[in-house]
């Protein structure tokens, strides 16, 4: 069973919007080998894992997994914003509604020879469930043969490969919203390839000089320098509620990237930072609301809600968050 | 961000395996009406969802988003489980290792005849990323206009196609644990429907007497009526780790199905039950560990682990959650 | 422009349902060479027409265009009624609303091992636009060079492939229904090979003995021998409201096929059969209305018509339509 | 069964090609929510209808699909019109024949960086079954659940979705000819919008404000307003030829988009405007044909047609037609 | 450049006809880990290599996707021969044109259960570029990350997987047409697991005991057995006809798979076995020649061809073969 | 069995980089009328054939065939071609390892608005399996109805469209790199379509002046016309290591084109020319390797090879090559 909280894993940096390098982010979000696809990836794999006696590595692909849903929250969310006003139309402010193609005006010209004319036409300045290419995300992408040695190679081959493609998306654009974004999944796919080789390390393989897959020097991506200097892609989170993930029994010992670091998994979840609400988009007709319709989402906005019961799962009390963040 | 816990959020009662009812429920699972689409199409909204004035709209696209995936997981154990076994092949306890095909036997000769072949040839008899045809799930099942009003009611139109579907399959085999979840499911989106209508009543909307769709009489379905007196279709959790959300601004009155009952969205998650790992299946070689590998698994295993660091998020103390079982 | 009479292109024969006929026939709907496909293609062939002094290579696709159009609607009806009661379910007639799974009754059980689950999970008994295999029609299927030699060439393939794998579907079922619509389509796709392979001529191309493909004989296939005998494979109707059609002037002289017969345009249209509305099925749920709904429809059956204006197209007077029949 | 009348539904204004107007329309062409997909799901639910009594719903369902093989056609040769010509390459008139690439010119250059390579390498500047975004049209695309309040309900929200994706295409292109069929198919669109709402009015719903979906002023979008001053956004055509439809039973009243209107069902099918066959485009060898093949082509267009039988369908005397036009 | 033989890699053994076991095999030829995937995968990453200083790699890779190409031979060759008469079809032998459905018979009436009806009605009892579900083999499946260590490690992956779905069908049917070329790819795709693993040692790499993957004991499968007895899991052939390659500076040295043999990479090609026309079927009109056609095949036959001239490669003189042989 | 000899087929003329021709080349490569298309058809045609008497059409399907994958590989080269160093990011030669985002660089930012993103994102500057809008290649292009007559009609308009869209592609591009492989193509597709026409003009069929098509007068494509002027569309290679082919009882007399050439079938291949292998793409991280790696490379490359065993297949001995190339 899964819980969420309105918090991103990760900030966004702010910038112009950028519908090209939106474009190429959307191969990190619905690519073959995107966030979508680790994600699905590994609750199969979760779902299915054969061999109580292998719980270790089934907390490991469990917690991931988990991680990876938030991987698609932040990506997404990433690629919104890249797309978020990108047209530049700007309507009255004093009578926004319903003026897209006023007078004929074309303020959705610009659609037209963007990376992806469906970000406008299909999806209102929104994240797609697509590559960068414009394919849809496919069921055929995922895998899961059952044999653990064999999965676990799988998914050390695919965090490499989005991490190579990570860093090439990296060396397409400048812009700030999509770096940030971009070099922190950079780190977090090495956190993952490591979490991968070494599970394949207690069976008794040596990588020697091999990892990490690209073989970058973080030096010569800034922002993804500050990221490794905090040993983010030493680290890897449970997401577990209960406590109960035993991943850490193979997340741990030296890292398989022969950088010196120590890997540690004692740790539940990044603090993250809350999410925030997009703007209207009048010449989307999103959420396309005139006065009215506007009038009783006020209503609803304005009603006191039932009493809460108890929760089950809750934030720790703040002396122990405030340890924690010290 | 999502966090994890190590529960089904519904229980999955014991039958024999079945690999025909299996197959139908991969529909619900990664059909173009099943819990993948609903879950990426809630999750997508929630992600694009633009107007800050909004937020209870989104909030209950994001609970029922987060729901989607404890059910990808309740649905894709259950199939998991209707397949385990089914060719019945009995290795030898005391050596079990590495003998399928021993003498030349065809342990999975009844493969070649079951609803889809993918299961024992590529799945370990598992679930699938796959609908009860066979075709892969596709990211251009998702729908997201970014228009309020036509996600609501496309939203309302694909839980009504998935409940419908689900009584088809319901029909379709009297497989106890085949039918348990289904049954679940049932009710569930049964109370997604409400939610939908309810959010489009706030919009002035009337349903008069067409809902819910299917129109079925719960005494019809025992398994789904002892739900229904439990009054699960009127319930919607928040799935919300923070108490942030508002869904229950819409979640609240008499339910859009007239069924006398009042909408009800006060409480966090259901209690759930522990999940199970899968036994090993030596003739899918899955996980396909030798005695040497195996050892080394067991290594893993009697490992301590590094003392965790205290979590930001944890189940309450023992009186408050004793006072909601209550 | 296209218009619609409520009647079928060709009489379908009853008999009793068959599942894994309608299967088969799938291939002819929406396979890579069945109806759908052929309708499509020469709609995009006459949309994207080029060369004015070639009307009346234009007018013969548009009229077997339009043809084609009556083809799916009647192989989709065949299948539907193959399909149609095929569970053999039967509710009580004096309380027919909704008991599908009553006292836990799997009325559907048989969908389990038909030719394919979604004839009754995903359509309720009733046709699917998709082929034998479950592959949905896909638009990369049309073709359309643009260079006439080579559109006739391929559409010449086309409708050989369709009767080739049409006379095999004759081949692997004895029911009268499926044989029906079958038998017909088998001689309907060689008065297309005929127009094809005639236009071709015209341009100077000698076929020998090659035609019809395959190379049957009549003879074997007594239902198809019924309408061979009538002349059926050597006419082509206009399907043309207005008489503007010059596909006469390449459907005329002997036919390619050297059976010594003599081609022939000048008929507008067959007369055709009317058409019936299926009837409920209950576990199904389609169309799933209650008593309460089925009063409302019952009211809008009963309302009058406001009185309709002149037609700008309809049934020629009785004179001449009886001058014809005779 | 179907006729054809060589006339457009609508006419298309003339004005400059235009490959990126082109492609944004081809998502109306062949996009998930295109009139290809409103066709073919509009033909399978009238094939597969269910209920003796529903006729006047099965025959609005049969009308509005037969009016989308028009739309077909119509934005087909839309796209056609704004592709042709669009490399403007200009051979010689008196030898046209044979120069495409005369002295290793590159009179195609300009596909590279168009909307869609296709249109020039596959299509020889004609339109395609595929989206804006180049994916073909699926049959997966197709919904017909049996049952009927869900076909409705997912029928209005096809409409409103292809009206939303028209606006915004609107907004993308000033060309004229892409306009005029966009602002054409926007209003018909809400008159089907209209012919849903209005059919589950009739089983209780109210609709209250929220239609039409997108909220959409129509003073906005001028070629809109025109229309809709004609009333065209109420009305509904039958498209059929003894008048057998039931249709207006339905499409009668006060309009579900509460803009004061009445809805009339009372006509049969609009005027239309003759259609024109496109000019070669040598570049694209299409149609190909050199001096030989063409003195054969035009031996055939001397030929005189067999007479012709009397036709089963016509259009009305002159005086019941004129009748009308006044 | 590639030239052919006349020749099947290996012998297939002669057994009764099998349409389930074929559509078993279908995997290995079609799937999306069977040999038309890795051949193609391999001739691209030869054709994108990288880095001249890398050629023992790049012509290691060129090898085994050479040998690919005579793999899809060999499995589409045994699909046929399990399909060929499997309806079990008896034409009059006197005069056995033509007669496929005489009298009304329905000879293919068993293609209606079988594990793929395209079998029958699309492909006359042949191989189709499908796998076992049907699912089109598609270019999405080639992986060419362009970076050496991921290709290398993703292509121990695929054999790998390829390999275990091949020992999984292996214990689906003892037909022996079906395991004599499944065993011999067992053991081949252990000797490309070998080559790969073996590459990745080159760049330091221990893999312990981790292989082959699956682990299985040759012993449980006895045609297996047989061919591992001859060493052949630890052979790479070069395939090239100038001895240019370098392949053998990577295939040589102890087997990773640890069963204390050598890797050997010094033979060209295997000698095979030569190929045979399968007969004809009269029931799907394959090849459907009539006896005018028939008359004219023959003379084609019986014609002389031109002196050919003399050949670039050819095979050895015979006492370098028959020194081979020995 | 197939045999590969390390020489393309054709020389690849320089020029610059063009990743917009490259992309056109695509549809060449992975489109539906491409080489990997008609290379997967042959090969299943021959694989599939059946009729022991029609051994010359069989022959000449798979001469054909084994001739398609050196185009494979002949336009794969050609895009990698075209690709590389189309950034033109220029790495310090000294230390040329790990630099390409040095400083925040984007070397890749090009890659935005190439015709496919994925070139550089996933393809490391290498071709692809797709076609020139992206679509990913699929095996339900192969067309193999196993009847003779159909499937050479199929071939003929295969090979036609191939060429009618190369000489599109022609027109699209004057980049020599480009234009060498395309005009080679277009002149071997010809005498494919030479090879299909002949074979059905051994059933009978006379074509008449429809051949080629297109119709296109090589004068106005330089490049072609030099190909023509050596006989290339008129000669058909046997591809056959042991001179086992009867295609060349096919394969003569005069020309169905009409170009007063004679068929020549009595060559086994053209000469060719030396295949070279690319140099690193450091922004690409391929082949990626560091110094660490690199030095393992060169002890590999430095390894002595064990002395290959006498070949089975190998060039002729001098005098007679010499002779031929005279």
């Amino acid at each position: 069973m899964y819980l969420h909280v309105q918090r991103l894993i990760n900030d966004i940096e702010a910038d112009e919007p950028d519908p090209a390098a939106a474009n190429a982010l959307q191969e990190g979000l619905g690519g073959q080998f995107g966030e979508m696809r680790t994600m699905m990836q590994y609750l199969f794999q979760s779902i299915n894992f054969r061999g109580p006696k292998g719980k270790p590595y089934r907390d490991l692909l469990q917690g991931i997994g988990t991680e990876e849903i938030s991987h698609v929250e932040l990506i997404g969310t990433t690629i919104a914003r890249l797309l978020d006003g990108s047209p530049r139309y700007n309507g009255k402010k004093s009578d926004p509604l319903d003026k897209p193609g006023a007078g004929g005006a074309t303020p959705l010209e610009s659609a037209l020879d963007q990376g992806n004319i469906h970000h406008y036409l299909v999806a209102a300045q929104g994240a797609l469930p697509v590559d960068s290419a414009g394919n849809p995300w496919s069921g055929s992408y995922v895998y899961n043969s059952g044999n653990l040695v064999l999965d676990l190679l799988y998914n050390l081959m695919l965090e490499s490969t989005g991490r190579l493609q990570k860093c090439r998306i990296y060396e397409m654009t400048a812009n700030k919203t999509a770096r940030s974004t971009i070099s922190y999944l950079i780190v977090r796919d090495q956190a993952h390839e490591n979490a991968y080789a070494r599970a394949l390390e207690t069976l008794g393989v040596n990588w020697a000089s091999v990892l990490p897959i690209p073989k970058t020097n973080a030096e010569k991506f800034p922002e993804v320098k500050k990221l490794v200097d905090l040993g983010l892609q030493s680290k890897q989170y449970t997401f577990d509620l209960t406590a109960s993930s035993e991943a850490g029994k193979i997340f741990q010992g030296m890292s398989p990237s022969k950088d010196g670091t120590e890997l540690d998994a004692t740790e539940q979840a990044p603090g993250g930072v809350p999410s925030v609400i997009a703007e209207e988009r009048y010449e989307e007709f999103s959420p396309g609301l005139d006065t009215d319709l506007l009038a009783l989402i006020q209503a609803t906005a304005d009603l006191e809600m039932a009493e809460m019961q108890p929760p089950l799962y809750a934030p720790v009390p703040a002396t122990t968050a405030s340890k924690r963040a010290g």
